[in-house]
C-alpha cells in the first residue's frame, strides 16, 4: 500500500534573495502530482558570472516529472518571481495561473520568447479556486510593492497550506489592495494553515514597516523645495510610487515625463489592468525638452545602477535630449540592493561633478520597503497560527533568524533551503530527499548550466588572460617551423624579454629537443605546451595565462 | 623675472577614496621645487579591473620631473596612503620620511622589493624639522584607526599649510597619542594657517565620532555572554581594536590566538616601534586546538571577505585546525566597504549554514570609525580658521560636500580632483594647469598602465569568451586545408549547429570564394575572419566572442 503524503521543495528562493521557484507535490512518495509556485530569476555579476544576461532556476528535475506537474501559479509579477517564464516554459509546458496585472506581463514574456500566450490564466482573487489535481489553490491579495500581488492558499488532502509569496502590511498602499487581517482571519476560521511558507527578506529590520502614504508628503515638500530640474528614480514596477511621484510633480506644478522602456510598460499594463487609476498625465521625452526645469519633473529607470538603464545614461551625458546640471535634483526614492552599491556610487559621484544635488531614501523618509519587518511577521505568525512555518525568500541568514523567532514564538518551524525535499504530512517538516539543484544561465541567447565550465573559463581568461600557441607538422609529424604565439589581455613585457618572446624561445627550445613520440600524442603534447607557457608566465609576468594550442597537421592532398 | 608660487597637485585620492598621492611645489613656474606626500594604493575589483593586484598612482608627470623632486613624506601607514611605495620608489628615488612605526613598514616594503630600506628616514613628531628645498615640514600627531598617523605642517615661503592626513578626534585613542586641539592651537598661534588639506571621508557622517574606548565595555559584555568560541575580525592594521578585542577576551577567561599574517606583522612591529605595550600574551594555532573553545578567542584577519584571509577561509571551513561549529560566534568588529558587500555577506551566510551566531558592528557597539564625522571636520575648520580649505581623499561627492560645509562656515574652498594644478599663492585657489593623471596596475609582477587594454581585454573575455581561428597559407598564399576554429568560455551549442561546425563552415565557405588578394594582405584577412566569427556569434549564440587569428604561413625551407 503507498501513503500518500506532501512535500515542499524548494528550487529556487530559499538560500537566496531572489530566483523563487518552489514546488509543492502530493501523493504517493515519487509519484506525487507536482505544482510550481513561481519561476523567478536572479541577476549575473561581473564576479561570480560574467557575460550571463540572467540567472535562472534548473528545472531538470522538473523536466525528468513532466507527467506529474499539473500546472504553474505566479504569485506577482516581479523578476524574481516571473521572469524565468518566457525562457524555461518550454520545458515546462504546463498551464500558468495568475492574477490579471501579473498574467498580462507574463503573456508578453511569453510572446517575446514566440510562445503561446494562451498558456497563461487569468484568476480571480479569491475564492475563485484553481482545481488542479489533488490541489485547490485561491490567490489573496496582499500588499507589496507591485500591483496584484497574491499569497496562494494550497488547499490539500493533507490540509491547507499558505504561500506567503512577498508581501508587507500595509493597509493603505496607494495602488490596489491594502493589507486586510480579516481576509486571513477568515481562511484560517475556515481551516487550520497546516504550513506557512512565509517571505523572509525583511527579518532582519527592527521595526514595522511604514506604509506607502507616508513618504507622499516628504516627496511633495521635496519637490516643492527645489527651482532646478527634478529627476527621481524608483522600481519600475513599483506603480504605487511612480503614481505617488507623479502627483506631488503636479502638486509642485511640474509636468511629467517617464523614462525607459521598463516603466512605461509597467504604467500602460497597470492602467490596461485596471489596477493603476487617475495617474496623472505624462508629456513625452521630445515634448520635455521644451519645459522649463522648474516646470519639469522626470521619473526614470535604473535605480541599481543598470548600465543601459535612464539614471545610468543621464549620469553619463545626454539622455533623450535631457542633460542634468548645476542646481537640478536627483532622488533615488529605492535602496540600493547589496551588491549594486559600485555602480550606484560612480553614478551619484558623475551627478556630483555635474553639480547635481542627489538624495537617497533619507532613512524611510523618501522610500519604504515592500517587505514585511520583523514585528510584521510576527504578527503573520500569530494571526496564522500554522502547525509549521519553513521560512523562505531568504539568504541563509534570513531563513535561519526566520526559523530562530519563529521557534521563540511556539511554532514549529525549520529551515529547508534550495534542493531539500520535505514531507510535511505530519506535524514536523522531515527532509526526505536532497535534489540536485543548480541554476541555468541565459548567455546571450542560449541556455547553459552553471557547471558547463563556459563562465568558469571566461573568469578564469579575465584573471589571467589568454596566450594562443599555434604548431605546424607534416605528415612525418616532423615541425614545420617554428611554433607561433599570439597574447590577449597579457601584459606585452615581461621582466627580461618581451613576453611572446620569452614564451616562443621556451616553447621552440622543448620542441626541437622532444622525442617524436610526443609529437604523435596531441593531447600529451598539448598539455606540455600548456604547462611552459604557464612556467614561463609565472617567471616572466607573474601569473598563469589560460592557453589555447592549436596543432595543425598537413596532411598531402 | 620669475614670480615664486606655491602649487598643490593631487595625484591620486581627490575623488576617489584611496591612493593618496599628493604633491606641493614651490618655485617659478615650471621650476618649482617638488614633495610628494603619500603614495598609497587602492584596490582592484572584478568589473573594472580583473586579475589585477594593486591600484596604483599614476607618478610619470613626476617623472619627468625627477630632478625637481627633493622627498616623499608619508603620513601613516595604511595602505591607500604607503601601498605604492615598495613598486613606485625605484622609479623616484628621493628620501622618504616618516614617524617611527610607518618608517617601519615602509622598510619592510622597500625590502620585499629589493630595493635599499635607507631610503626612509625616521623622523619625531614636531617639533623635529625635515628642511627639503623651501619646505619644511614637521610631522603633527593626530588619532586615527592605526599608530603613529600624522598631519603634515608644511612650511614654505609663501606660507603655513597643513595636509591633515586620515585623522579623527580621539582623545583616548587606546592606543598611541590622542588628538589634542592644544597642538594644534599653537600651531596656527605660530603662523596663521594658509591652507588646510582636509580628509573627507566621513563628511556624510552627521554625528560627532566616537572614541575607541567606548566600545570596550559593550566587547567585554559581549564576549563575556558567549560559551562556545568567539571569533572577531578587524583591519590588521587597527592596533588599538587588537589590543580592545584582546583584552575584552582575557577578561572573559580567554586565551587570545591571532590568525592571518598581516595582523601578526602589524602587531609585532607596533610592539618593536614602541608605540603597543601591555599587549596581552597570545597563543598559536597549533596551540589553539587544544584549548577548549569557551576559553578560546581568535582575532583574524579578512574583516572585508578577503578571498584568502582568515575569515573567508574559516567561512570555507577548516582554518590552521579550527572550524567553527553551531553555537560559536564570529564579530565583524568593522564596517563594510562599499563594493565589499557581496564577498561579506557570501561568508556571513556560509557561518550561517554552519549554525555560527554573527554579529556586526551593530550601528557603532563594536566599531569606531578611524576618521573624523561632519561636527569634528566644522570643529577643525575652527580650530585653524585657515585661508583656504581644500578637500582631499574622498569620491567627487564628499569633496563637493566638505567645500559646501566650509564655505558655509565662512571658508573660502574649492574642489579640486586628481590633475588639477592649484596655484594656491593667493587668497583662494586658482586652476594653473591639468595633468595627465591616471592609474598604474600591478598585474602579477608587472606594472601595466589603466590604457594599455590589456584589462580592457580581459573584461570583453569575459564577457564574450574567446575564439581562435587559425588558417595556413601556402608559399603562393594557397590555403592548405580549411580554417579551424577552438572555442574558450563559449557555449558550444548554438541555436542550429554546433558552434565550431557553424563557424568552420561560414569562414571556409568565405575563404573559399575571396579573392587570393586577400588572402595576401594579413590586416585584411583577419579582419574578415574576425567580422565572420561576431557574425556567426550573433546569429547562434546572441554575442560576439573575441576572436584570435592566426595566420601561417608555410614557406620552403
Amino acid at each position: 500500500m503507498s501513503v500518500n503524503r506532501l512535500i515542499y521543495l524548494p528550487l529556487g528562493g530559499a538560500g537566496e534573495i531572489g530566483m523563487n521557484s518552489y514546488v509543492y507535490g502530493y501523493g504517493p512518495a515519487g509519484k506525487e502530482r507536482l505544482i510550481l509556485v513561481d519561476l523567478g530569476v536572479t541577476f549575473p555579476d561581473m564576479d561570480s558570472t560574467p557575460g550571463i544576461e540572467l540567472i535562472l532556476p534548473d528545472t531538470s528535475w522538473l523536466e525528468a516529472r513532466l507527467n506529474q506537474l499539473e500546472a504553474i501559479f505566479i504569485t506577482h509579477a516581479h523578476e524574481d518571481h516571473i521572469g524565468a517564464l518566457g525562457h524555461l516554459w518550454p520545458k515546462l509546458r504546463v498551464p500558468v495561473y495568475a492574477r490579471r496585472f501579473t498574467a498580462m506581463l507574463g503573456k508578453l514574456k511569453l510572446e517575446e520568447q514566440g510562445h503561446p500566450s494562451s498558456a497563461i490564466n487569468v484568476v480571480a482573487a479569491r475564492p475563485e479556486t484553481v482545481e488542479v489535481g489533488p490541489f485547490k489553490v485561491q490567490f489573496v491579495p496582499v500588499s507589496h510593492s507591485i500591483p496584484e500581488s497574491a499569497a496562494l492558499v494550497i488547499d490539500t488532502p493533507a490540509g491547507r497550506v499558505v504561500h506567503s509569496g512577498d508581501f508587507k502590511l500595509d493597509h493603505t498602499p496607494v495602488v490596489g489592495e491594502g493589507w486586510d487581517d480579516a481576509r486571513f482571519s477568515e481562511i484560517v476560521a475556515e481551516q487550520p494553515i497546516k504550513a506557512l511558507m512565509c517571505d523572509s527578506t525583511n527579518v532582519f529590520s527592527l521595526y514595522a514597516g511604514q506604509s506607502e502614504t507616508t513618504i507622499r508628503e516628504p516627496l511633495c515638500d521635496l519637490i516643492k523645495g527645489h527651482n532646478g530640474l527634478v529627476v527621481a528614480t524608483t522600481f519600475a514596477s513599483n506603480v504605487a510610487r511612480l503614481k505617488t511621484l507623479a502627483e506631488a510633480a503636479r502638486a509642485a506644478d511640474r509636468s511629467v515625463c517617464l523614462m525607459g522602456r521598463a516603466m512605461k510598460r509597467m504604467v500602460s499594463v497597470a492602467q490596461e489592468a485596471g489596477v493603476l487609476t487617475d495617474f496623472p498625465s505624462t508629456i513625452s521625452p521630445e515634448d520635455a525638452v521644451a519645459v522649463p526645469r522648474g516646470n519639469l519633473m522626470l521619473i526614470v529607470t535604473g535605480s541599481q545602477g543598470e548600465r543601459r538603464a535612464a539614471t545610468a545614461q543621464l549620469s553619463r551625458g545626454k539622455y533623450l535630449g535631457m542633460e542634468l546640471k548645476k542646481g537640478d535634483l536627483f532622488l533615488f526614492s529605492s535602496k540600493t540592493i547589496p551588491g549594486n552599491e559600485r555602480e550606484v556610487l560612480k553614478i551619484i559621484n558623475n551627478f556630483s561633478q555635474m553639480g547635481v544635488d542627489v538624495m537617497d531614501e533619507n532613512g524611510g523618509k523618501y522610500h519604504v520597503s515592500g517587505h514585511a519587518n520583523r514585528p510584521d511577521l510576527e504578527h503573520v505568525h500569530r494571526l496564522f497560527l500554522p502547525k509549521m512555518l519553513i521560512p523562505m525568500h531568504g539568504d541563509h541568514r534570513h531563513l535561519r533568524e526566520h526559523a530562530r523567532i519563529a521557534t521563540e514564538g511556539g511554532i514549529v518551524s525549520d529551515i529547508v533551503t534550495n534542493g531539500m525535499m520535505v514531507d510535511i504530512t505530519g506535524d514536523t517538516p522531515k527532509v526526505v530527499d536532497y535534489i540536485e539543484t543548480g541554476r541555468t544561465y541565459l548567455d546571450g541567447l542560449v541556455l547553459i548550466g552553471a557547471m558547463d565550465g563556459i563562465v568558469r573559463d571566461r573568469i578564469r581568461m579575465a584573471l589571467n588572460g589568454h596566450v594562443t600557441v599555434t604548431l605546424l607538422l607534416d605528415d612525418d609529424n616532423e615541425m614545420l617551423g617554428d611554433a607561433l604565439v599570439e597574447l590577449l589581455g597579457v601584459p606585452e613585457q615581461g621582466r627580461g624579454l618581451p613576453l611572446v618572446d620569452a614564451l616562443e624561445k621556451e616553447l621552440n627550445k622543448f620542441l626541437n629537443g622532444v622525442g617524436k613520440k610526443l609529437l604523435y600524442d596531441d593531447e600529451k603534447l598539448e598539455e606540455a605546451l600548456r604547462r611552459i607557457v604557464r612556467h614561463v608566465g609565472i617567471e616572466e609576468i607573474g601569473k598563469k595565462p589560460e592557453v589555447t594550442v592549436v596543432v595543425s597537421k598537413l596532411t598531402d592532398e
